[in-house]
């Protein structure tokens, strides 16, 4: 027991890391680039709060677990903006090793269990995780509307992108908040483009 | 419904604000304090992977959910360092007036599901409210071992003081990990003082 308790103890250290990988989205004051330790507490509230919505239901149970673990991968992998440039099979590998190393920490029944979970995320087919990946990709919607652009100036990010790469994955599992944020997008980039 | 949901995103808005709620505990690696933000998702990452060690049984889903909770009041009201000085009365007044507000933003369900949690959390009581306590305190002496000393060189904490103030609270809802910390604890106070 002291040995599994041990190797838990193991892994919550080497994840502390996480509090340094460093996002290209601001916090909503502008004020520094939030890390994916700080994200994952946001998001993870986000589903709390807001699960009612999902256009299926969920348990929300699992998609917190899901979003408290979806980047600790990134602790070997580094974050990747949705809007960068990144290679994924290289992505892919860089992160499958990382799993590797980082769930290998925890006790054989646990590593099984978050390992599956992270899979699960990753793939976003089950709707606990279609959820999951729409709350991923819509808080930093939210935190570019608050800041006045934020990362979408940095990366020069175009209407029509923002629709195919966000909203088409936010609308599959939370629809309703795309359409309250649309309006708020709309104008946004209608101001910036006058 | 619709304002509904506009109610929940202000709330998840305005809780972004915990990103720049500084605490006195670094990271592991020393190079900066930490936010109160991170370190509620941390310790909501040990609840997850530490709830079987818990010394009463608990409901893992709750506790995680007092712990992504359980400081958004420091938005108004600040972080107390445990080892600092604050009068304990005047803190509990902002407190209360912060809940009031923060937990005020949210559909009227959801502001008393979420009090109630944060009360229940703060009384220390029941089962799962000892259990997140006991993480809360348990997380910044890890983060002091392995950063080399940390919060404690700089309140001059005494061996005596983590034991009355930390390990008593510790203990209570997670004896186990008191046990496996404490021979690492009592090496550093012995290093320290020769």
């Amino acid at each position: 027991m002291s040995n599994r308790l041990e190797r838990q103890l193991n892994f919550l250290i080497e994840v502390d890391k996480l509090k340094t990988v460093t996002r290209g989205t601001t916090l909503n004051d502008g004020s520094r680039r939030e890390n994916s330790a700080e994200h994952s507490w946001h998001i993870a509230l986000y589903a709390l709060t807001m699960a009612e919505h999902a256009e299926r239901p969920v348990r929300v149970e699992r998609v917190i677990k899901m979003l408290l673990l979806h980047d600790v991968v990134e602790i070997d992998a580094g974050d990747n903006p949705i809007h960068g440039n990144h290679d994924p099979v290289e992505m892919e590998q860089l992160e499958q090793a990382a799993a590797d190393r980082i769930f290998g920490l925890l006790p054989a029944d646990q590593r099984d269990d978050y390992r599956s979970l992270w899979e699960e995320f990753e793939a976003a087919e089950s709707d606990d995780a279609i959820f999951a990946k729409s709350l991923d990709r819509v808080q930093p919607v939210v935190a570019n509307l608050e800041s006045g652009g934020g990362s979408w100036h940095e990366y020069q990010v175009t209407h029509e992108q923002i629709e195919r790469r966000v909203g088409v994955k936010v609308r599959r599992g939370f629809p309703k908040i795309w359409s309250l944020l649309k309006a708020r997008i709309d104008d946004w980039f209608e101001t910036e483009h006058r």
